[in-house]
């Protein structure tokens, strides 16, 4: 039984405690701080529905489909959320879906109540929304079609809908039809008037084709249905047309109890119900059979106590969020920070079953964890920057747990996964994310996983030649060139490159502390092979290189503002990509021309409106001003500024994608005052905090330090000396291992 | 376990022997007489297929999609058979598929051959064929577009096919998406490089919604796989095609062993093959579970030994048809013959498991068969009139077990069948069809099933009013009236009556027979409304009738010829339906006046061309003039020419859809030289036999005679003479129980 379940149920046990706990104190809990709504438009891609820290389920309103008012609509554009706060049309409750990215994936397995005639359609049975409300592990809202009210809550592996009704015929469909992802195909069978069960194909996360999965499911609902039946879309007849009358329309199939199959199924249940009468359904979810998502609902949620779940969840999420509290700042400052710091416990997620089942990577066999929990969805690209450090900061049991699964994945497939999602290597992004995020928690004193087996996971990609390198496509010419060429219009070889740069300086670190001196000089030198890129003659800039060695000529470093294609990068242009070598700042400064040529440049990209602060690339820029002693009040300026105008509570409060929490990590240590530069590097340079104090409690299974106070004193504008624990810093840098000592930061302005 | 299989296991048992036998024996058997593809063209139905008599599973060439080369094909116009003779373009095997019917059903399951690239949309993959070859349990070609031969062979409940490859990448296709069927829908698991498991849905028989179900299978290979996938043809995207590779198009899944559903999915497995490397793949069918239908290809197919499989399929063959022997006419005549009486064990068919399971009818239950067997595809208003007589006489055992499963049905649905498939009533056609196949075998001496249950179900469909009567939907009309008006354009308002007076007085006999006299009157009574339909004064012929008594003023005997709509009759006008009370057909000759009047009505019908041969509501009309003393040269006349003209040693010789054996049937009677005017009524009318001599073994565990011998003297045009065991009949008939007495029936002309 994997620790999640453990810990649930523990928490179920003492719950009755906490809630009158809660009920008696006047404090705010973190929780309470918590708006689920932000992120949830402005691309931002997060969602507000109910779901416990690092669920496999998440139960969340899905309105993005099948209505001429919404404003979003994946039928009509390239679109990637199961929610939008924009619109209000509600389809039903997805049960497995992706928070904070930027391709349609999941979003599947609708529960929708309705009432009067059963409609398998969306656009037909779906209803404006109202009195929308959530808060950690609970969304609620209004259906104005039915005066239905719903609410929803969840444990890790099942979700639990509660749909009040008014008197006469009410329904609840599962719609296996309507979803995010782009994967079809479906079957279900309804096992009897209380349960049906199946499953669903997921997969083609950004289009992309893998080991496409089913997930499996069974949904229990708390009352005898007086009548059920299935439905399925008929595909288009040629010929025989006139002679059906469910030709290209969806056909009913009453008091169906076989096995059902097609691109676009579902099933309903009907009750008679009196006014205001509750009806209950749990769906519990699982990759590896529909056996295994029963388990996981029997040992999960045997009952359908909707408030003792919701209790529960809210009581997880605490436990989550109050390792850090905080003191000073305003409402909306607290709002903001504790919703990045919820929005970094959605992905990764938990994969593995209550029994600690788990689809292999890449195949279609089924592992089982011997010990902690299997993790899944790791948009390493995005990650590995800062959501992994603050992890092992914060969280280092999670964090171990993630970089054992990475190792598994490795043990698994052949490789370590860049973008993996559900076991399924997506391919998406690029780079070699896995090597930072393993070697950066290592040298954070994470160590207890199997460093040779990494180490040599790692070595592979970095070396293995041609195309059965499945990490570093361009690999070979990175070898025997140092760099990427530019080859094909539009590339993202100078993108491709500066990533491998950052894994083989992180790999060398590794070498070096594992005492492969050789290996260390190695890929020491080859990630400083970044300079191929520099054109100190005419742009004092990375500029993308031909094979045979010229810059490519047809040069502009706008060119990639807003997403759009750029020769060489990618989401991004020269601007955002030529300070992406945090490994080498200061031999950057170098091939610049020194500190104030640097900080121009740097500061330059900033006030001509070339920073992107909704992109990774260029996600590190306002901590760099701290490598130039005198320039450092520019990171406090620009950090400030960017929190300021771009993090907000409100809806729109995510300035894009939070990319699996990336963005929400980048609030969370842009408020503690702290950020980690370059992974494999752990000094985090500082700023100012947006509190007035910050406690970090440490968990002392991995850290000496017991707790660790950030605290700011003073009003001035800048900073103007830092200590800790009472000894001034010479410098805007601290280091981990200071930090995880315990004690008191103490940054006076 | 059933009797088949236990059957099965004796016959595969004693194969050696039998082969041997076959081997040294220079006399054609009765299975060498048979020719499969009669029927199958000019709309007879019928296939060339692999399948044992009664067999669930049967191997069909499915030749109809995909081509512009298709004379015939299921995508442009209505068609209800897997196979044309005059089609080419084989796209694979399916393994459930209905012989000899009208509406398009089952035909799925697709095992297919290629080579080289696997393609997945038959249009592509498919190939033309040449070679063909088929024989009982036995079918082989050869495709033009890959070198490749195949043959195929059956159990009962297992498919086997043998596939002969040329030398490099051989593949095997497992087409779910191509069929005959207009339900769709399937999902598969490739369990391993050796063995497939899915199922596919089926349903909508003659367009109609009813208890749609799968068919779950298990197909294995000889050989392993050196790879295999999966597809699915992916749905057409909405807004974000420019995106994927795969929209509207077959999307693969390589080394795929996860669940796939879809609306069209397929696997496939690859080979390395030798030249003349010869792969076999046997494919087991259940319509209960994929357990089930493994169990089923392990107790009947254990091995892949196609020689043996072949034998043993044609040892049951020849246990089937060598019941019949014949002498004399010509090699044609004997080849018709056996292919009527091979036609005839297609349907019904045998649903249940070797373990005894089936599904129950009109519901998604799981029953069990108890001893013999428990049959299916009932197309009652075909095979009421002589299938069912003839399987009484010559296959007594079978038809207890045939009418055993239509009691079962009432007992599990509620009402007898009328067009049963596959547990499913399918509402086609019209009538109560149960009641005369039923009384029909018990007044022929066959009483071993539950009389009390059956005349319960039989009365309640006679009787009970309003819409609750599932089988008589105007039963309120016909009875208040005594009989149903014309009240909806086109409707098959005297069509639906006739068949009701039919079924009422077999109904009245069978009360008669329980000795429920009053119930007797009544139904006698009622079968004799047909009267009210009969014109008298303008057109001397049956006529639709409003609901005010009046006449169908706009009344056209010709309208319905060639299957036309026409008001108030189904599939046929007021010549085809006018003679159709074979229960009254003194009755009916005093309506017309007389002897002569009748003679000269009917005899006009054949000479003026409004007889049609293809359908049953006519079909005993060249008998009734054995009924005019002196006019019984007519019937002599009209059956030789009927057989001469339409029944033909060809694929065209059967003159429109067998109707699960009905044409057939009266072929096998007429050749013999008697046939069953009036089911109920165990009279046979007598005309000469096509053979010098015919023997029929008679099955001693019902009847007292051993067999009985038809034997034919002198070579006059018409019958002078008929005497039976020595003595003259002093008519033109003869009864059941003279003939299952057995002795010789001599007939001189």
């Amino acid at each position: 039984m994997s620790n999640n379940v453990l810990r649930l149920a523990i928490l179920t046990f003492v719950l009755a405690l906490s809630s009158l706990d809660a009920a008696y104190s006047q404090e705010k809990k973190s929780t309470d701080w918590v708006n689920p709504f932000i992120g949830s438009t402005n691309y931002g891609t997060t969602n507000p529905g109910a779901i416990v820290p690092q669920g496999m389920v998440s139960v969340v309103p899905f309105n993005v489909s099948g209505s001429a008012s919404n404003k979003w609509d994946k039928d009509n554009q390239w679109w990637s959320t199961p929610y939008s706060w924009d619109n209000h049309f509600f389809t039903g409750y997805s049960h497995v879906n992706l928070s904070g990215v930027g391709c349609p994936e999941l979003g599947v397995i609708l529960l929708m109540p309705t009432t009067g005639k059963v409609e398998a359609s969306n656009k037909v049975y779906g209803s404006p929304m109202t009195e929308q409300k959530a808060s950690p592990g609970f969304y609620s809202n209004h259906l104005e079609k039915y005066d239905i009210t719903t609410e929803v809550t969840a444990s890790a592996r099942v979700g639990l809908s509660k749909f009040k009704f008014p008197e006469g015929q009410s329904n609840i469909l599962l719609d296996l039809g309507t979803g995010l992802t782009n994967e079809s195909g479906a079957a279900l069978r309804i096992v009897n008037n209380r349960e049906i069960e199946g499953w669903r194909m997921t997969g083609t996360f950004c289009y992309n084709d893998g080991t496409e999965r089913p997930v499996y499911f069974v949904a229990r609902f708390s009352k005898p249905a007086k009548s059920f039946g299935a439905w399925k879309k008929m595909p288009q007849m040629t010929a025989e047309s006139a002679w059906s009358s469910t030709d290209s329309a969806f056909k009913f199939y009453p008091e169906f109890q076989a096995q059902m199959a097609g691109d676009s199924i579902g099933a309903y249940m009907t009750f008679d119900t009196e006014s205001n009468e509750e009806v209950l359904v749990k769906v519990a979810v699982s990759y590896v059979s529909i056996e295994n998502a029963r388990q996981n609902m029997e040992v999960e949620m045997p009952g359908f106590n909707f408030e003792q779940t919701r209790a529960a969840a809210k009581t997880n999420w605490e436990e989550a969020l109050s390792r850090v509290s905080v003191k000073g700042g305003t409402d909306d400052q607290k709002t903001i920070f504790y919703t990045a710091l919820y929005h970094m416990h959605i992905h990764p997620n938990v994969i593995n079953d209550v029994n600690g089942q788990y689809p292999l990577m890449e195949s279609y066999g089924i592992g089982e964890v011997k010990e902690g929990d299997r993790y899944t969805v790791f948009s390493l690209w995005d990650t590995y920057r800062n959501f992994h450090p603050l992890m092992s900061l914060i969280y280092p049991e999670q964090q171990l747990d993630m970089v054992r699964s990475m190792i598994a994945m490795y043990e698994e497939s052949g490789w370590l996964p860049k973008w993996e999602l559900n076991s399924t290597e997506t391919h998406v992004m690029e780079g070699d994310p896995a090597i930072p995020v393993i070697v950066d928690t290592y040298l954070r004193g994470l160590t207890d996983f199997d460093t040779e087996s990494v180490y040599e996971a790692m070595y592979k990609s970095a070396t293995t030649e041609g195309a059965q390198n499945k990490l570093r496509p361009d690999i070979d010419d990175y070898l025997a060139k140092g760099y990427v060429p530019y080859t094909t219009p539009f590339d993202n070889s100078v993108s491709h490159a500066l990533e491998y740069y950052i894994a083989d300086w992180n790999l060398a670190q590794f070498a070096k502390a594992l005492g492969k001196d050789a290996d260390y000089k190695r890929f020491l030198a080859q990630s400083l092979r970044y300079k191929e890129y520099y054109d100190k003659d005419e742009f004092q800039m990375i500029r993308p290189r031909m094979a045979d060695g010229s810059f490519y000529k047809d040069f502009d470093p706008k060119q990639g503002e807003n997403f759009e294609p750029s020769p060489g990068f990618h989401e991004g242009n020269a601007y955002q990509y030529t300070f992406c070598v945090p490994h080498d700042i200061k031999g950057l400064m170098k091939l610049m021309g020194g500190k104030k040529k640097f900080t121009k440049k740097l500061q330059g990209i900033f006030d001509d409106g070339h920073y992107d602060v909704a992109n990774e690339p260029d996600i590190h820029y306002p901590w760099l001003f701290n490598y130039v002693k005198g320039e450092e009040w520019r990171t406090q300026k620009e950090v400030s500024r960017l929190l300021n105008e771009h993090y907000k509570n409100a809806p729109g409060g995510i300035p894009g994608n939070d990319d699996c929490g990336t963005l929400s990590a980048w609030a969370v240590y842009s408020m503690m005052g702290f950020y980690p530069v370059c992974p494999g590097n752990t000094d985090y340079s500082i700023a100012q905090p947006a509190f007035d104090e910050v406690k970090i409690e440490l968990d002392q299974n991995f850290y000496p330090g017991k707790e660790l106070i950030i605290r700011t004193k003073g009003d001035g504008e800048y900073i103007r000396k830092i200590n800790k624990d009472g000894k001034k810093l010479n410098r805007y840098f601290i280091n981990h291992k200071e930090l995880v000592s315990g004690g008191v930061l103490e940054i006076e302005k």
